[in-house]
């Protein structure tokens, strides 16, 4: 939560030029987005965002967030919606920094989510995988199984500091992970990062969908697993089993999970906890002590992928009642 | 630039219960105001910010500053208006804090202020000092020369590790401003802090005064040294004579500035100087090392000091031209 770039008026003022959204009246750096700059911006045009790109991520990979933008909003999917130079780009300049402007989308996030939310944002998920059926830009996913490897082996040497057997338990899961992973379920665009803070409600009714900067072409129950994680879960770690049917069963009112996706589930849902307590081990031993911003802790994903361990099949998040 | 305390939608639905604004729509934290958590709210009655009061503003105050706010909005100056509740309050509680709700003001801060800027700024301030005359509360400025030696002792002993012989200036300095402070000059409502970012602008017009948690009731030459030192000098921390007489031109062109008040104006600036520099000290030490969030430098305001202490007479700041 920061603004890492600032912007001044007169800059700002210029940029606009190259837009139709009128004169600026104010603009207020937002504390959203843990990667990039966020601005929300008032002009004679309306309510919109500028983002400015930091460095993590690549500008390679922009073209792809905002087509998939465009090619979402088009299909009437609620996200952001990538406006336009008169030259009709889309991707500008700005401080020294790659930039956007998107449509501004009412809408708060929820801090807790009930079951009514979980249901919502199954549909909502479903519809996205949807819409992106025919998107024609392809992004591999950095993060899936083959990525894994990779980044433990840069934080295996301290990983028991966080929690004793942390190491062996990973290098014992990600093991299975590789062996197991599915590779022929369907695929399609992914969201792959969509936890509460990047889904608007409005009353129970989704009304947004926003940061699309992890999103990637990669297998579709994937992203449904890494929903599950980050939704259906109380805040002492216990799995909710009533929250991941609503979720279930609002992705299958909208998409039909194939056979071979739910059977799939229990390993695609130990693979979604293994890629967050992964990248949040290497967060957490990034961050310098004493830093008054406190990196995410990675133990609370070490507990969810322990949980899935447990399971017996996919019964046990009800996704059974599903076929 | 931080969100300290984070808000539910349900508690600010609950708490937005109590007012005639509408539907929530939307709110996002935004990245302004040191002390405080500020939202911006969007609601089917308007845009507004919200204020959550953190521990640093005494709870005991809050009356002076609402009130203030609602006492200059009357007079037309245009600052954040507090919105009240049905039953007639503007000040109410939510997340365990004191909290407001202000109108929106459009406007954007200056990072690298003109002349004209200046100018303007210098006209706001006197229209500030004039509508604030009959406002009837009084709050002491806890940060004016009775205050600086407590500060000093805070920090006196590792003052050296910030530039050598700082402590020995700050002494020489100290004893001088407490045998020198004018008692005498004219009194009234102080912002006490209008750097450019409490200022927003359209064009070289001032749209908006923002930011009243440090005002009081104080010598009002001395706001206008505090503003020559946020706004006329430099990045080198060359003084900018231009941008001075631009400040004083502006404010005498709406208040005069008695003889007294211009007599007393090198000391008065070495004084602003001073309360900044210890500040800034003490909360150099007070933030610990690698902290991400860097406190402000005490060497700014170190050699605004010794700026002043070279001046021979208000004649230096272009005052004398007022007469």
């Amino acid at each position: 939560m920061a603004v890492y770039t600032d912007v001044t008026a007169d800059e700002l003022q210029a940029f606009l030029g190259d837009y139709d959204l009128g004169d600026l009246l104010s603009y207020k750096g937002i504390a959203e987005g843990v990667e990039n700059s966020n601005f929300l911006l008032h002009t004679t045009g309306g309510h919109f965002i500028l983002t400015l790109y930091e460095k993590r991520v690549a500008a390679g990979d922009l073209p792809f967030f905002i087509g998939l933008m465009e090619h979402l909003a088009a299909r009437r999917l609620t996200c952001p919606q990538p406006v336009k130079t008169r030259a009709g780009t889309a991707l500008g300049r700005l401080a020294g920094r790659p930039a956007a402007i998107v449509t501004f989308l009412d809408g708060m996030w929820v801090r807790r989510p009930t079951v009514g939310h979980c249901h919502a944002l199954g549909g909502a998920l479903a519809a996205l995988h949807l819409a992106g059926l025919d998107f024609s830009m392809q992004r591999r996913n950095a993060l899936s199984v083959d990525g894994w490897r990779p980044l433990f082996e840069t934080a295996r040497d301290r990983a028991g500091e966080v929690a004793p057997g942390l190491a062996e338990t990973i290098e014992t899961s990600l093991a299975a992970l590789e062996a197991d992973w599915p590779a022929e379920l369907p695929h399609g665009v992914i969201h792959a990062d969509l936890f509460p803070d990047n889904v608007f409600f409005l009353d129970t009714r989704v009304s947004g969908l926003i940061d699309f900067y992890f999103a990637c072409t990669d297998t579709l129950a994937y992203d449904v697993a890494i929903c599950l994680n980050a939704w259906c879960f109380e805040p002492d770690h216990a799995y909710n089993v009533t929250k991941g049917r609503a979720l279930l069963d609002g992705y299958a009112a909208v998409r039909t999970l194939s056979a071979p996706e739910r059977k799939a589930f229990p390993v695609l849902c130990r693979g979604a906890a293994m890629r967050f307590l992964l990248t949040r081990l290497v967060d957490w031993f990034a961050v310098p002590a004493g830093a008054l911003v406190k990196p995410k802790d990675p133990i609370e994903y070490y507990r969810k992928l322990r949980f899935h361990q447990t399971i017996r099949g996919g019964r046990d998040y009800g996704i059974d009642a599903l076929c």
